[in-house]
C-alpha cells in the first residue's frame, strides 16, 4: 500500500495553496469561468495534469522495460466538464501524446510500451469517465 | 461545457514538467517509491491535491451562498494506492478539513455548506474510489 499526502490552505478570496512534503507549493483557485482569478491552477487542471503525468511516468516504466531509447516525450491533455443531471461532471479526458525515439526501429517498441502505459496507468483507471489517447510516434532518424 | 488544458513534457530520467496556460509550471516525477527522485510532485500527489482543492473551491461557493464569513480553511488529504487484481489502483481518498468561521452561530452554516461541497465536488464525483471526509468546525469566538 502506498499513501500520498497533501494539504490545502485557503489564502484569500477564491485562492488557496497546495502543499506536499518537500515539493514547491502550488497556488490554486476556482477556475476563472466560476469566478476565480486567472494564472492559478484550477482543481480541474490539476486533475487533467495528474492523468497526463501518470501516463508519462507509467510510459517511462514501460520504455525502460522494453528497451526504448527516448529522445522526447510530450503530451497535450484536455479534461472536459459538463453539466449533467448529477450536477457538474468530468465527462472525458483526451490525451494526445507525441513520442520520439532514437531510431526508427524502436517505433514498434514505443507503440507497445504506450499501449501498456495506457492500460496500466493507475490514475486513468481511477476515473469513471473515458480516457482517450491519440499517439504519434516519431524517431530522430526519420525526422 | 468547460475544458481544461494542460501539457506534460519529459525532461530527463523520471522527471517531467506540467504546463497550463498562464500558470507556473509544476515539476513532476515518478514517485520515490517507484524509482523517482524526491521533491517533485508525483501524479498521485497531484490527484490527491486536485480532490482537496476541488472540495475547497466547491466549499467556497457554498460558503458564499450560505453567508458564511470564513476565518480559515485547511485540509489534509491522503490518497491510497494498492496492488489489486487489476494492477495498481487508487482505492481511497481521505480528507480531513478544519474550517474556522468568524462566529459560533455560523458553525451550523459551515456544516451545511461542507455537506453540499462534499456532495457536489465534481472531482470527488469523477473517481471510482470512495472519498471520505472528516470535518472539524471551529469559530474565532470559541477558540
Amino acid at each position: 500500500m502506498w499513501q500520498y499526502k497533501t494539504s490545502v490552505v485557503w489564502k484569500d478570496g477564491k485562492i488557496g495553496e497546495s502543499h506536499s512534503s518537500g515539493n514547491l507549493p502550488i497556488e490554486m483557485s476556482t477556475p476563472p469561468d466560476f469566478g476565480g482569478p486567472r494564472n492559478r491552477w484550477s482543481p480541474e487542471q490539476l486533475l487533467t495534469s495528474s492523468v497526463a503525468a501518470c501516463i508519462m511516468t507509467t510510459a517511462l516504466f514501460f520504455f525502460e522495460k522494453g528497451g526504448v531509447e527516448l529522445h522526447s516525450y510530450m503530451s497535450n491533455a484536455t479534461g472536459t466538464m459538463e453539466k449533467t443531471s448529477q450536477g457538474l461532471s468530468i465527462t472525458k479526458m483526451q490525451i494526445d501524446v507525441t513520442v520520439t525515439s532514437q531510431s526508427a526501429e524502436q517505433e514498434a517498441l514505443v507503440r507497445r510500451a504506450m499501449k501498456s502505459a495506457k492500460k496500466n496507468c493507475p490514475i486513468s483507471n481511477a476515473l469513471k469517465c473515458p480516457v482517450e489517447m491519440r499517439l504519434q510516434v516519431e524517431s530522430v532518424e526519420a525526422s
